[in-house]
Formats: C-alpha cells, sequence, structure tokens
C-alpha cells in the first residue's frame, strides 16, 4: 500500500466545509468527506496533526480533537502507534455520497400524508378580527396563573416533573364536580381523562372506539378540524345535514350505521343550532340500537350569553354511549393546551391506558396549577369578567353588519361561543370575499368552507369577535363591507349559480 | 286530557335523586328522569312552583329556576300563561331510558383498539428504583425554570397564549445551532419541528410518511412504546436482530424494504450496542435505493460518560433519507413534554402543516422559555452537573451487582444513557423476577419483554439508575439480588428450557 500522506484533498474540503460550527467540527466535517467521497481513499495516511495544523492555520489541539472523534466513529484506524490512515472498511459509494448531492428531490409522502395535507385548514395567522375561535387573552390573569403554576413548579413538588398516568387526581375531581353542578352531568373522576386539546381528544377516541374503514358521522356543516382528525384516523367521514334543531340524519343513511357521530349539540359550530330534545332522544335511542358512540363537542358552553348552560347529551344518555368532550382554549388561552374527555365508567380504563401509551402523559404542575385555579374561583370569575365584554362585542359586530346590509345577510347563532355566523341572502363567492378581507389584514372563515358537500353548502362568514374590543371593531368592519361589495352582484340581477 | 297534578312521581325522584350538586340540579333531575321514564306522562300538568316547593321543603325560587331550565330544554311548555305542562313531543323510550339502567355492560372497544390495550406498556409507576428511561428531578434547577418561564406568562406576551403554527422560531435556531455544534447536523430552523414528546414524534412521522399496512423495521430488542405507536398506527412492524453494531438486517428480509426503519444508533435501547460506521453507511445506502425512511431515535446523546456525541445518523445522509428524534424529556424533566424531529428540507413543510393539522400547536410560553433556557447556559450547565452524578451512579450499580452476582451477568451498553442493561448468563424468568422485586417496591424491566420475537429474546433487566443517589442504592440492589437468587438453579442443574 502506498505511503501517501494526503493533504490536498484535506485542505480543499476544508476550505468549502461550513464555517458556523467551530473549527473542530469543521474540520471533521472535512475529513469525513473527503473520506466518503473517495478523494481520501481506504487505508491512506492522514498528515500528522502538527503538520495539519500548520497547513490549515489552526492550533493542533483542534486537528487532534477532530482525528479523535473520527477515530471514534469508525472513519480512522491506527495502526500499532504509527500514524493515522482512513479505515481499510470503508466503502466509497459510488455517487450515494458525493458533496453536494443534496437529496434525490423526490418527496415520498404517504397516501394518507397527502390527504391529510390537502385538507389542513389551520392557519398560519393566529389572532386579529376576526379570527373564530380564539378568545382575547389580553384580559387573562396572567399574574395569577404564573403565581398557582408556579407553586408546582419547585423540588418540593418534583414528583410532579415525572411523567404522568391517567391525569392529575385532583384535576379530575374538581372537573367532574364542575361538569355536575354546570353540565347536570354525574361523572367521577375515574371517567374524566386529560388531553391536550380537542384534536388530540377526537383522535384518541377514534383510536380506540373504531378501526380504519369505520363510519363516522360528520355535522355538515361542521368543524373541519374533527373531520380531518377523523379522516386521518383511517374512517370514512359521511356528511350529515344541519338544520334549526341541529344534526338532521338523512334518511336513507339510517340504514347504514356509523362506529361513531361527531355533534356539537349545545352550539352547533358553525350554525349556532341547540340539538333540540327530540333530537337528542332520537339520537341516543339510534345510537343504542346501533352500537354508535357519540362524541359531544361541548366547546363553548360557558360563553352562553342568554341563558343557564344547556345540559349535556352525556348526561341525558342512560346507555351511555355519549364520549363529552370539553376544552380550556376557548375560556382560558388555546396555547395551554388543555382539554377532556369524560368517558362512560366502561370505557375509563381502556381510555386511561390507551392515552398514556399513545401520548406518555405529563404536564402536571399545569393539570394541578388549573385544579387549584378553578377551586379558588378564578376560572368563574374569568368567565364573568369576560361575558359581558363579549356579549358587547358580538353585539356591536351584528348591529354594524345588519345596520349596512340589512336583509342581504342573516345571523345564525350568536347566542354562544366566540363567534358569529353570518348568512348571505344570496350565494356570494364567500371564499373571494375572505381572500380580499385577508388582503387588507382581517380574517373572515368562508362559510361554504365548513362544508363537505354541496348540498349543504351555505355562503357566508364565520366571524370571531372575541378578539375585538368595540372601539376598535369599526374598522375591520369596513374592510369586510368593502371586500362583500366587490363580490355582490347589482341589485336586478339574478344571482346566478 | 285529565287535568292531574302530578306531585307524587316528582316527590319520589327527588328523593331519589343525587344530593351532590345544589338543589336546583337535583330537583332539574328528579323531574326530568320522572318525564322521560313516563312516570310524569306527556301532557301531564306540573305542580304549581308553590305547591311543590312546599311539598319539598325547597325555597319558591329553586322550583322555579328547575323549571324554567326544563322549558328551555323542551321537557315542559307553557299553554298561554296558565300552567306548566310536560311536552307533548316526549315519546318515553320503551325501556331504554329508564332509572338505573346504567349502560348495557358491553365493551366495545375496536380491534385497533384491543391490540393497543394488550400491548400497551406505559408504566403507573413512575419512579424510583430502578425505573429506566427517567432522569433524577431534584437537582433540575427549578428556581431558575420557574423565572424564566414566568417571563412568557403576562399580558405584554399574550400572542404567545394563542395556538402555534411552525413552533417558536427562537427555539428552532437555537435547536438548529445545538445540534450543528453538538452532533455534526447542518439544518436550519425551518427543518425542525416541535412535538410533546417522542411517541408523538413516532407517530406523525408514521401519518405523514406511511399508509396503513406499510412496513416497518424495529430494532429487536428495542423500545416498546415506538414498536406500539408504529403498530397503532397501523404498520406492520418487522423486527430484525441486534448485535454489538446495532441494527442486523436479516439478508431475507433486505428482499422486503419496509416504508420505515425505526433505529437508536448513537446507543441502541436496550442493549447500548453503538452503530458502527458500516451499518451506517449500509443502512443509508440501502434506505436510499428502496425510498425507506430511517427514524433516528436520538434519546440520550447529551449523556455520554466516556467520549463526544457521536455524530448522527442525519448528518451522515447525503441523500436525506433520515428523520431525526430528540427529546427533552431526559435532560429537563419528563413532565414537560417537549421534543423535536429534524425533518430533510423537502419535507419541512409537509410535516410543519401535518403537525399543526393533527395536534393543533401551543405551548409558546414553555418553548421561549426553553429557548432562553438553553441559550443562557442552563441547559449546558445542567448536563455538566448530572453527568458525574449519573456516572457515579451507574458505576456503582454495575459494582455491586458483579460484586455479587461475577460472572452470571455481563453488561451491555453503560456508556450513555440513564440505564444498565444486564444480561444473565442463565435464561431465567426474568419476569418472575421483576414480579418478585417489584412486591418489594423495585422496579425493573425484564430485558425480554423488549423483544417481539423470541429468537433475538434475552434474559435480563433493564435497569434505571438515575433517580438512585449513591447513598440509597444498597437496599433496592439487595431487593433485586434476592429476586435474582430466589429464581436461579442451583449450580449443576442445566438452564433448562
Amino acid at each position: 500500500m502506498p505511503r501517501e500522506i494526503s493533504v490536498e484533498p484535506i485542505v480543499a474540503a476544508f476550505a468549502g466545509a461550513p464555517v458556523r460550527n467551530g473549527l473542530r467540527n469543521r474540520l471533521y466535517l472535512a475529513v469525513r468527506q473527503a473520506i466518503l467521497s473517495g478523494r481520501l481513499p481506504a487505508g491512506a495516511e492522514l498528515p500528522s496533526s502538527r503538520s495539519l495544523a500548520r497547513e490549515l492555520g489552526v492550533a493542533r489541539n483542534t486537528v487532534l480533537r477532530a482525528y479523535e472523534l473520527l477515530l471514534a466513529e469508525g472513519y480512522l484506524e491506527g495502526r500499532g502507534g504509527s500514524g493515522t490512515f482512513v479505515s481499510e472498511r470503508i466503502r466509497a459509494p459510488q455517487g450515494t455520497m458525493t458533496e453536494g448531492a443534496g437529496g434525490n428531490g423526490q418527496v415520498a409522502v404517504s397516501a394518507r400524508g397527502k390527504t391529510l395535507l390537502a385538507h389542513a385548514a389551520s392557519s398560519r395567522l393566529q389572532g386579529g378580527a376576526f379570527m373564530p375561535g380564539i378568545p382575547d387573552v389580553s384580559h387573562f390573569p396572567f399574574a395569577v396563573w404564573r403565581r398557582i403554576l408556579g407553586r408546582y413548579l419547585r423540588p418540593e413538588q418534583r414528583h410532579l416533573a415525572q411523567y404522568g398516568y391517567g391525569g392529575y387526581g385532583p384535576l379530575k375531581t374538581v372537573l367532574a364536580q364542575y361538569l355536575g353542578m354546570t353540565r347536570m352531568m354525574s361523572c367521577t373522576p375515574q371517567q374524566v381523562v386529560i388531553v391536550n386539546g380537542t384534536h388530540q381528544a377526537v383522535d384518541l377516541i377514534a383510536r380506540v372506539l373504531a378501526d380504519v374503514g369505520d363510519r363516522a358521522w360528520m355535522e355538515d356543516p361542521g368543524y373541519w378540524g374533527a373531520r380531518n382528525v377523523l379522516q386521518a384516523a383511517g374512517l370514512e367521514v359521511v356528511a350529515q345535514p344541519v338544520d334549526g334543531e341541529g344534526l338532521a340524519i338523512r334518511p336513507e343513511e339510517r340504514e347504514r350505521p356509523p362506529r361513531l357521530i361527531f355533534v356539537s349539540p349545545s352550539c352547533q359550530y358553525p350554525t349556532g343550532a341547540v340539538m333540540s330534545l327530540g333530537r337528542r332522544l332520537d339520537l341516543l335511542e339510534y345510537a343504542e340500537r346501533h352500537g354508535s358512540w357519540v362524541i359531544e363537542d361541548d366547546y363553548d358552553n360557558e360563553m352562553r350569553f342568554h341563558s343557564q348552560p344547556i345540559a349535556s347529551l352525556f348526561g341525558l344518555s342512560r346507555s351511555q354511549r355519549v364520549i363529552y368532550v370539553g376544552t380550556f382554549s376557548k375560556v382560558l388561552f388555546p396555547g395551554l393546551r388543555l382539554a377532556y374527555l369524560v368517558v362512560p365508567p366502561s370505557l375509563a380504563e381502556a381510555f386511561t391506558v390507551a392515552n398514556a401509551e399513545l401520548y406518555r402523559e405529563g404536564r402536571l404542575p399545569e393539570q394541578a396549577a388549573l385544579a387549584e385555579f378553578i377551586d379558588d374561583g378564578h376560572f368563574s370569575a374569568h368567565i364573568r369578567r369576560m361575558r359581558p365584554l363579549y356579549r358587547e362585542r358580538l353585539e356591536t359586530l351584528r348591529e354594524l353588519l345588519s345596520g349596512e346590509l340589512g336583509t342581504a345577510v342573516s345571523f345564525l347563532g350568536g347566542h354562544a361561543g366566540l363567534h358569529l355566523t353570518v348568512q348571505f341572502a344570496e350565494p356570494l363567492d364567500d371564499v373571494a370575499i375572505a381572500a380580499s378581507a385577508l388582503n387588507e389584514g382581517v380574517i373572515c372563515r368562508p362559510l361554504s368552507r365548513y362544508s363537505l358537500e354541496a348540498s349543504t353548502r351555505r355562503s357566508g362568514m364565520v366571524l370571531g369577535f372575541a378578539p375585538v374590543p368595540v372601539e376598535r371593531m369599526r374598522r375591520p368592519v369596513e374592510i369586510l363591507l368593502r371586500a362583500i361589495g366587490a363580490h355582490r352582484r347589482p341589485s336586478g340581477q339574478g344571482a346566478g349559480g
């Protein structure tokens, strides 16, 4: 074997190596690259650390440390104390590992990955007029939250810093009590499962109770997020229309019972319909007869403006076919990422185990802080503080819009929640209207986008009034009105297709 | 219609209704139950609020409020101002909704739910000797963390309280720099995806890059958690054995390329093998040729006791077939639930969108706190503080065991990570040994349980030394030795099947 001492390839590679991360790393990468590209062939002897250091103008120690790493990883080998050599066992791959061959350019996302991406609707923008589904966090008592949370981030509470299993007991107890008081839900703490959001709740339900290919009924129009999560979990999502009484199951679909039925009965999202008692009883009877599970999404029940919270579907189901999903995102702050399920007693163990297995629980300090926050009355106080503010914003928005648009619009819901749904009398292109408004910095969600099927599609907008103080509402409303105006046909011409 | 005023059914139901949640709720539930069971038939007139209050011994207001709720929900209806009646539209379901019919007793978990539950291995117990995979959190600088986190839970930082999208920029930047320095990984912040744990990372990868029924190779023995998550995501998990050089793909399996290959090359879990350079190059070449994706689980690279961190597989892959997964659970505290992926540039957008869509991001205050914690040097300081402590515990445990057991055991790994893997020279029943130890309060994981296939199964134990200070190690070791002793055959007798 020729005893050539190869300096030149290393010097060249070093010149081209990334400078960002320190000299030792840079030299390591250079030598490695030279080896893998074959320019430093297997068995070649490397220069001594002293001579290479001199050649590159770096400290000898830098070279020694780089060599050590390459030796440890098998790129280099020593031979009885005399010299350092490129390992004999390196096969320089043909063409694969050459410098700059950055990837084969093929993006091989899976079929279900493609579907997920195609339907993805989470917004990059997360605030301002009129983003629906987000609260006004400027009034959140951060100082109180910080103080309480801080009590659980201490050495004496270090047991809370480990993985969790089955959630934090006192939080589940507080929640069970709270739900008993406000939703007539009779449940034990064991039936409460803490998760990090509604999406995870729906995903967990789909994994535990449904198999790939099972059918799931979704309200249509309905919450896009739940639809996407159910689809991503491999379920076949079937749209069911919604009317003034809530979910209105198509007669022909009743012959094809689903595994899961997703409803928001207290305040249908986005139409605001409250599921009537007759429909509730019918749904529960149907679910029991066919072994379907009902997912009750109770996302905004704290923010009711004109009445008491409506008793839950969960509490009405004697045969316990309902999984209740609640969240703190709208009442506290969305970034907290805390939500919960209430499951029938027979499923409590299964959901607890599955939750821990799929997601590895934790965040006990936050759960403990939330339990104390609720127990000490801060939760109720915050809701009481926000409710009149939100009601005022809702009413202001409604007045400003109806003042200008009159009978060109009607309003759906508006009795609860952080959004106002506007339906256009004419079938305007609400997607184009939303795009125009977005150009001027105002977010609104086209109502048509909430529908899977054309037959349930309505033209309108879902507007989040919560983040907009009344004194700052005029301007974004003007932008909205301009966008609508730009897409309305002059009166006298037909609405057209 | 008979004008009977029905007091008796209400009084009876009230007596039996849950007392926990206030009188108004109790009465509401009682009347509702009486209606749904048919004891208060459709059209029946209810007693006046005054007379019912007198009958039950409650305030008239309580009755009025209960009636209001029942009216609002459709159980009762008024008739022109004179009297309150059970709604005509209530069909009392036959036998379905009767009191006490608590569920049909059938637990209908799905097939994949059953599989998940059957293989679930997350432990209810989360601490103490010798729970593997958890750090000693008693030395974590909670005061520093609390202070830094508190800076981001303030009104002036309220934009951090909203939903996230694409993670917190400065954290991704800090991570990209850190990985460049310590793992020779050249990546941009855009390639970093923040998730809430390794399980979620693997789940995300499986959903974006693989379809149901696709094949995934797992090291065997290997990390049960990743195996279960991959199976739960619908993949067919195929075990590949591990030897002293890491993953050793069976020759016949090479004909059946998988979509995903899960490896822990820096420190194979649980055997501790470091994947040799030759195997690394072979794996990357194979992955590129067949379009497989390699998941690199780098769970414990900070805790190396005898050498520099080993350069990542990710950094070695010119064709970018590696998804790198790292976590803070072992270095900070597991309950924090923060981890990350580093994906090839071509997949950065897809993973960002999918992550937001499936899980709805948030926790920006924690991410901001972590970025500052790392930037200000607390992260490195904590690692430097813990490393000698952990090394001492590792060595103490090894000495205590080898001192008693001698050649009856050999040790695998021990050069990195928070666990020591002990292999028994004889094929002892390690599951029984673990059960005996657990009876006396000591946790150890049977090594055999880490293997899917009998052919790779080894008898031994995986011991987490991290939570055990050296001065408290003797007692749990004694318990362990007792448990082992109880299951060893006297010398001279064959090891048997």
